[in-house]
Formats: structure tokens, C-alpha cells, sequence
């Protein structure tokens, strides 16, 4: 006899495909299903199917959108188009509150250790819109690793011949941080692109 | 404006309502339904609301069954009832696959802090069940903590007049650890109750 009633079961089996879900929090996640009302498991399930069924991506700048073309898209300053790797990029940056320019989001990094390159991302994409469109800025924010610093060097190569202004997000010793505790790499890079105060 | 679209927002929020999961993880969580075909989050939802819908307590032991009563209460040795806290300790034991008996699942633990009396948990159920069943030992299998402990007392002040064997699980220095790591209460405890061997 399996120890887990076969509903249980099968939902403790849907849970664990969650990322960094292993069986023994998918059976927490269940049990706590379980003790919910029939209301409010119907709602968490009704948002799954929601979510899953309006989200798609915004045909312009490849964000989650419930229309076509997203509100950022549609409303804002279409000068400086910020590139990023992800929509949760989008997230991150939208936070900050600051930025009143458009994105436009790859989809991921060229990176040739895992079979991706300039085609499999949205780069064509950005090279008509920077072609068709208004932009005289491009934020490169992809992440500062290899891949991502690679990527932003491919799209820069590409765009700098349109008479675009190229830029890239600064790197340096995050605020908050110890010097102490601070990666060699990044110390270097501060230390390079020191700036006089 | 809000950095989320609504369905990935009200996605996040009902993510966010499961165990141990702030808004970042509910956020990777969501994410990772989009990701998904319309094919696995459909099947993602209906083991939600199949799970609250056909999951219910037994009426004999309070564990979750599909039926009236449950499966192992149908077909296993009535003549020793396990008395657990909760359904998942039910699971814990049965995959030991050693316990031949059925269980009594209190669903609570006698707790003054919390508001918790002896009649707030199944212990009359428990009561009724040993009156007219065929029960000789009834092992008290709740957590060795003090309201755990303090439970297993009360039931066991209960049941002995009717001549009931009432039993505990038996504490010590678990398997595999180290004596140095093990801490005072439970080394204390190991020692009184040594055996020869």
C-alpha cells in the first residue's frame, strides 16, 4: 500500500515540480490545501488557470501582458529601451520606480555551453524595433556574469553601427556591503571605474 | 501602477498563503506555472480541488480517507490503536511499514497556551472507540514535547481504568547521533530508562 491516499498523492506530485520543491514540502503544501475551505482551494486553483490562461507575452517588447502590446509599452518613453534577460528582470527593475523608459526582454543569454546562441534569443527582434522605432538609448541590464556580459557585448557590437547610444548598468561594491567581504572581480572593477568626488 | 499584471499577482498572493512561502518564492512559484503547458497547469488545478474535494476524515481514526472509513481501519489489527497528533504523523509511521495496528488521530494537542482543552481534541472518539472495540494497547504516539507529553498523560489516566495496556513510544539518543550533540533532556532521559543488555 502506497502511504498516501492517491488525491494526496497526486497533488503532493504536482507540488514537487515547483521549483526547489521536494516531497517533503510538497506534503506540507498539501496539507495546508487540504485544510483550506472548498472556496478558497477552488480560488487557488481558478488563479492557476487564470494566470496561465490571460499571461502571454507583449508582442513588442516580450513582456507578460494580458493583451497584446503591454501597458509599458503602450504608455511610456519609447527613447531608451532597457534589455534584460526575463520578465521577472522587468519585476525588478519596475520596482525601483525610476526608470520611465520601455524594456525589451531577450528571453535569455547567448551562452554556448548550453546550445544558445544570438538566434534562440530575441535579438532580431530588438534590432527591428530599435530600426523601426524612436530609441535613441539602450540600457543593456543583463545579469553581470559571463553569459550576461557576453550577450551585452554581442547586442552592443550590433546596435553602436545605427547610431544608437549604447550603455550598460555600472558595476561596483554593492551599497551596504564591506569592502573585506567583497568579491576580487567586482573590488577590481570598482577599483577601475573609480570616479572622482 | 502595480509591478505585477493581475492574474500574476493574485497568482503570487495565493502561492504566498502556502507554509513557509514570502513573495519571492510564491513569485518563482508563478513563474514557473506560465512556463507551463495549458495541459499541466489544467492537471496542476484539478489535483487541487480534486484533493480538497474527495479528501475526507475517517469516522473512526480522524485520518484522511476517501470513503466514510479509511482503508486502514477497514483492514488492519483493531487490537492496538496508535494515537497521533495529526494525519502526517500517520504517514510517518506507515512508512515504517513495521505497525500492523490502526491509529486515532487527535487532531491537536492538549495546549492551555494556545486555548487547547481535552475537549477541543478527539479524545472522547478515542474513549468511545476503546469502550466498544476490541482495543487491548493503545500506544500514545504524540510529539515528546511538553504539550505532547502531557496529552499522552492525560489519555493514559483515561484509558487505564478501563484496563487498557496504554503505551509510549520509547525516548532516547536517536540513532546515528552523537553523544556530545545530544541534549540534556533527552541523555537525561536515555539514562533513567537504560536497559541491560
Amino acid at each position: 500500500m502506497d502511504v498516501f491516499i492517491e488525491p494526496i498523492g497526486k497533488l503532493i506530485n504536482e507540488f514537487s515540480k515547483l521549483p526547489g520543491v521536494g516531497k517533503k514540502t510538497a506534503q506540507r503544501y498539501a496539507y495546508k490545501i487540504i485544510g483550506m475551505t472548498e472556496t478558497e482551494a477552488r480560488g487557488f486553483a481558478d488563479s492557476i488557470i487564470n494566470c496561465k490562461r490571460k499571461v502571454r507575452y507583449c508582442k513588442v517588447c516580450g513582456n507578460f501582458t494580458e493583451e497584446d502590446v503591454c501597458e509599458i509599452c503602450k504608455k511610456r518613453d519609447k527613447s531608451v529601451i532597457c534589455v534584460v534577460k526575463e520578465p521577472k528582470d522587468v519585476i525588478a527593475m519596475e520596482k525601483l520606480r525610476e526608470f520611465k523608459g520601455v524594456y525589451h526582454v531577450l528571453h535569455g543569454v547567448i551562452s554556448p555551453m548550453d546550445g544558445v546562441g544570438p538566434n534562440d534569443i530575441r535579438i532580431k527582434e530588438l534590432l527591428a524595433r530599435v530600426n523601426g522605432g524612436e530609441a535613441s538609448e539602450v540600457i543593456m541590464a543583463t545579469n553581470p556574469d559571463v553569459e550576461g556580459e557576453a550577450t551585452a557585448m554581442y547586442i552592443a557590437k550590433l546596435l553602436k553601427p545605427l547610431g544608437i547610444n549604447v550603455t550598460r548598468l555600472a558595476h561596483g561594491i554593492p551599497i551596504g556591503s564591506e569592502l573585506e567581504y567583497t568579491d576580487e572581480v567586482t573590488l577590481s572593477r570598482a577599483l577601475s571605474e573609480r570616479k572622482s568626488i
